[in-house]
């Protein structure tokens, strides 16, 4: 019989949807020591928070996040609210011996990540930071590839994350479009995820050169009832500031490496959905991967003869493909949604072995001081090391 | 408060895995009436039926399928067991009051699809035959290019399903491969999807002029616990015959319509791992599509200035696609389960509704015409019309 | 110093044209024996035929073809007329001890591909066809591969060529659409290459099944000036009846071999402008060719880890590729003109041996066996083997 | 009647070669004043020399090419030897009275390419630098839609130029791993074309952040007889010092714009053979062009419906495409050397009408900024505007 993990849920929007699908299916699919009850979520609209409750199986509410998380029952605490608050209620979590499941960015800066994850160090409890991507077969794949030797040394990595959800100038100032909130713009939200894919992939980023650039300054005040990705109902006249970067290119130094990396993010890639690309090349081989098709890896081994070299389209949907064994058959793609079920297939298999997830806070804070770090390059316009930013 | 729909599933393999996933979903991705319920499950292998249900959360089991239908409190019988018990399944479980759901291709013949369709009809149940492909976004959405008149006339369907899976001579001689389990090789299996779609797209075929083929004639008998996709243990070095065909290509002709179409399917085909694919040409415009890249739809608009026409790649994850303002958000792709969910929604919206869902056993009457003049054509060597075939 | 062969160009429309561009070249890029020179042009129009001895550097011109093939300086005669008179221009070649060098089609029938070839043999002159695609490097190098054995035993042809040039219905009556001129419609145009490729891929073919269509079956009249792919001006009001098909889709059987093949050709095909395709399935592993990105090739190997399996697209422009030695450098990708100049390359080479060229005309008359069983097949809605077509 | 122009070509390498084809052609393809001809080559290698000479039918040779180029009857001289000689060759052909054609990179320095400028404009004569990638038709049409409004304002140019082609540690030190004689690795010969396309597509550029590696640091000597992309024969044992980058990565600021620009080159990236990439983001739309499809231009079109916007793949292969009515058919593809010939046929006709071809020496000057800025940032580790490098 299955040990239950009972599980709050804090946050009730996009992320809320994903994280209860998947914390539904991650048991059926995988075989774990637990098995998740989606227990107690909160959410700061009280109709939101009811339909979503009724929807997914709740078997609680509450409007304080702080009752919730301190409740006995839970075991995990799950964050899915705006970067904002993340540091607040993982360290509020840890401190109540909770384990901390978080969703991307970390947080708004290093000293708040070197505080969650500090906190939860010193609680002794699991805490993961959901780079989800990392666990798409083709991405857990290509590491694997590179940690077989299959690329020799590494020369390059061409990271790019590149939306177009706000192009509309009327698109409004949602929260993630203020620095406040949000940390940055594509350099937190899309960044991150970019970084830290290059982390998993090459290795620590030692220094940054970035250039950033604001396209739209203005743009009309939410209306009542905005949500994540809309605009709301009445929409205001009214303009404020955008106090984030809608595009940021990086240039990336690895430690330990010669390595000579790029990293371009934006919201004003007209035609690019959810593209996050990386190509790798090494000595031995490359590697070239997007989101938009991620069941599907490119990789060219220059070990082979000349002539018959070329990108191969690798399926990545064989059983002994990560994960995919547990999945469904050849040829049968997975979607999004899996990525979520695996990370937390993942992550609930450390808990029950008392082993660190990866990537977790500390993960976090490195990938803060690249963000920074960036931040730091695109306003100064010189090249900034890591270890600078603190 | 949402009715409940006791559901019970007739199978146990990997389409028994596919439903129950997809069961557990519908309901939390889509906003329906019902709440589907995971009644009883009926399998043939005690080991396999008891860790089916443990993992599922089905309330029961029985190996005696028939005791499962006639239960008073199942609404929806789910038949995902091999072809040859499809008719006797369906036709029993109308006769007892059942809703009907059934995995395609149908059945074994086009009397066995009359007598299903005659008994649905007679009882008043619902018939529901799950050519889950219909239900992708891609899909449904060249469906409504075609019907919105973007096509204009239709010239060409190009139909092709190709696999690899039993390319290896030693892949042992599964039920899929014996004519009295499965009615026919891929010409069933994988040509009734595509016929499928043909006339989803098209229209009804009238003519069919094919060739068939088996490459490999004799095959090891399987051994002990061989299931769906595999060899099992102990395999036997005693062959047997194949029955089927490995391939089949068709010539089809259209009624209404002087359309010329073709579809080739195969087992026999190095590295398509499952390629469903179609190209319909039109006088207006043009379509692709190709299941192992399913969120893509590739178009091409005739109606524009000739120096910028091109096929497009469209990604079907607008909320504005079909079916995706219910799943995740633009460019955030869905896979192969989805399509199940997308089905059953479907499916239940109908029963709400008191209408007849599509495809249905009339569907299958039709696509069983076409399978049974595929292969009288391949035999005698010769056009053969649909309607010579009772 | 390289012999001099004199060169009589029957013809000064497109093909004309590209002729004279690639024997200009054919000396320059290849290390032949001979030195081709643009001795003499015929041609039906004396406007025509003045500007295109002048643009290309003809030495003389005429309007009386046989007098031209009948000179004594002509060492060569490179038929570039419609395929109606091809049968006559190569037999008085031949009868007059010149070498010919013939565009495909081959000629109106079986009986005379017979005569062609015969003549030519009679005579003891090179007979050259110029189903030019052979001389892709990416299909040099798919025969290459077969030949190696590195695709095993060969299940499948699937060939296509698509195009859409005429489906405006006001596109007028040019003598592509007249049975009498052309043989055929896209059945002899396209399919005469189609058929050529599966022949020289995979083998000779047993028997054919097919369907055949004519979409727009009256035409307007072309207008004066009228040339090989253009309306002319002065278009008429007046229609004319269509006597080709403007589709056809065969089904293929081979000699020696269980393969079966597939090969849709068409007119009617919305966005494909010269759309020649190939797939070749084999026991060992695929090809996937394209005319319009001619310089790749597709390529899975099946004898790798199933794991690592993918299409690999290999860029046909490396030194150790065929031909490519003598063009230009790596990733360099070459133009349709320099299949013209490698088919010369090689036919010249064989003049300078002394050996037969291929494809020649004794592969003409097997291209339209093939070509003439299809027309039986699709009118009698049977199954017919090659050899009842003489 | 044509007017013959004198042509005298400094080179007889790869590049040699393929002007030698291309300016035989330009004239049988294209409409123009002029008739090239080749009048006299000079090279350094006597036998490299007789046998260029000789294959492309040159009147005359010379191993001194002062005396080849104050030649009274040259009309043009053709600049393609290595880069460290092009601004002596140029500025004394000026002196003399000449056309100056001459290939990329202009030269070695900023100042350099103001001397080569100046010398032409002083003597009335025609500049033509040959960034030929300009005149692709996919590329040319891309700057019409651009001009045309069809991309809006204008947000990103993402360039990339990857190569392999000296990824062997064993590749022998060539002309152009040294400074002295190439100015510059990939940053000058791949960036040249790179920096070219941005400013050809987007506008000036303002400023540059950089960074530059060398992998390999030592390299073999060159043995005898080491061509332009070979190792010779006898290669020595002994190693000499790489004084040029093998990958430098840039970040663009424009002129008169916020578009924010990258430009990755490298020589580094294993199965790139040839990719000259960009792509290009708009208020209205969204391009992608890759060399090695050459043929194709990605257009992404955002005032089209939402649901039905896609990147669509042009074939540039029509009528109405730029150069294209010249050359052969919907369809037909053309190659790396039709480029040459369409650049010739532009300079030419600028030629006979007495105006200024694109690009020149002047835009030589402003491209030699941006590779100077790139270097000062890469050693720098600081942003650099163009106008702080002289």
């Amino acid at each position: 019989m299955k040990k239950k993990l009972n599980i709050a849920v804090l946050g009730t929007g996009f992320m809320g949807k994903v994280h209860s699908y998947a914390w539904r299916a991650v048991s059926k699919i995988f075989d774990l020591e637990f098995e998740p009850v989606l227990k107690v979520a909160f959410g700061t609209d009280a109709n939101d928070l009811s339909s979503f409750v009724e929807r997914w199986g709740y078997e609680d509410s509450s409007m304080n996040w702080k009752e919730v998380v301190s409740r006995p029952d839970i075991d995990l605490v799950d964050i899915v609210a705006p970067t904002l608050v993340h540091k607040d209620m993982a360290v509020f979590a840890a401190e109540n011996g909770k384990n901390v499941f978080c969703e991307k960015p970390c947080c708004l800066s290093v000293s708040d990540a070197q505080a969650m994850a500090e906190a939860c160090e010193k609680a002794g409890v699991l805490s993961y930071l959901n780079h989800n991507y990392r666990r798409i077969p083709a991405v857990s794949y290509a590491r694997q590839l590179i940690q077989e030797g299959r690329l020799g040394e590494i020369y390059h990595f061409r990271g790019a994350y590149l939306q177009d959800w706000i192009m509309d100038p009327n698109f409004p100032l949602t929260w993630h479009l203020k620095k406040e909130f949000a940390g940055g713009g594509p350099l937190f939200d899309l960044g991150s995820h970019s970084i830290d894919l290059a982390r998993f992939l090459v290795g620590e980023i030692d220094s940054v050169t970035a250039e950033m650039r604001t396209f739209i300054k203005d743009r009309p005040l939410p209306g009542t009832g905005a949500a994540t990705f809309t605009a709301g109902t009445n929409q205001s006249s009214e303009k404020g500031k955008v106090t984030v970067d809608d595009a940021a290119f990086l240039l990336l130094g690895f430690e330990n490496s010669e390595a000579l990396g790029s990293c371009d993010v934006s919201r004003f890639a007209g035609g690019r959905r959810n593209y996050n690309y990386f190509e790798v090349y090494g000595a031995k081989g490359s590697l070239v991967w997007n989101l938009e098709r991620l069941n599907e890896l490119q990789f060219l081994d220059l070990t082979e003869p000349y002539a018959t070299q070329g990108f191969r389209n690798i399926m990545l949907t064989a059983g002994d493909h990560p994960y995919m064994s547990k999945w469904w058959a050849g040829g049968h793609i997975v979607g999004y949604e899996t990525t979520f079920v695996n990370a937390m297939s993942d992550c609930l298999t450390c808990l029950a072995k008392g082993t660190a997830p990866s990537p977790n806070f500390r993960d976090g804070e490195k990938i803060l001081q690249v963000l920074a770090a960036a931040d730091v390059s695109a306003r100064e316009g010189r090249r900034v090391r890591c270890q600078e930013v603190q």
